[in-house]
């Protein structure tokens, strides 16, 4: 298969754009990560969410700690180019690291950040430590 | 007001952080855009949405040329304190530059990036040369 359509991608001076994860069914935006070449080439193949992380500088194939993956069902691109947007299905139902459905937990409530989604599940549970 | 609140966001090193403008009703995620303390704090102040322009590098007023503004209902942040998410009213339902409802027109359909939503209006009868 060509992939002449990774290269229509505009990816940024770090070779990365920004993903948008949107659950399918209720629309909810779950969160954002980037991707570089190699983790969009490897969600599209596999059809599961691969982001690069930038903080550990290596590919992060999305719930392979927790179990938590999101199986891809339509990947868009936006009219500039640079920024990706995925229909994703949120296995487990949990998308964000502490335990929430999303990672969109605080609401701007006047002048303060409030806390508007609960903890599901206590992250100690969710990434237990290897035997 | 205090704007402790904005301090509590993880600005880039450019200052800046992207934002998610997704449709009220509809769930539609309609752009990514950029935003800095400036655009922040005016969106919050005014109740519509106002970016971060990186290619012309100011404070771009969405709508301001082609009167599709976007009233903002609501402002959300991530865990990592570094994506906003912006629950908005298009006025004119059009948020593309292109003419189109929203920037994400393009669907990844095999190794093609097909166009799967209409251009509804010309650009050019978007944005009139000012006479």
């Amino acid at each position: 298969m060509s992939d002449a359509w990774l290269e229509e991608v505009a990816w940024d001076g770090a070779g990365l754009v920004p993903a948008i994860a949107q659950e399918a069914g209720t629309g909810k935006v779950l969160m954002l990560a980037w991707m570089n070449r190699d983790a969009l080439a490897e969600t599209v193949r596999t059809g599961r969410a691969v982001y690069w992380s930038r903080s550990r500088q290596k590919l992060w194939r999305k719930g392979e700690e927790s179990g938590h993956v999101q199986r891809v069902r339509e990947v868009r691109l936006d009219c500039d180019g640079d920024v990706l947007l995925l229909e994703v299905e949120q296995v487990g139902g949990l998308a964000c690291h502490t335990g929430r459905a999303r990672c969109f937990f605080r609401r701007l409530d006047g002048s303060l950040w409030a806390e508007v989604e609960a903890v599901i599940k206590d992250p100690r549970e969710i990434y237990k430590p290897k035997p």
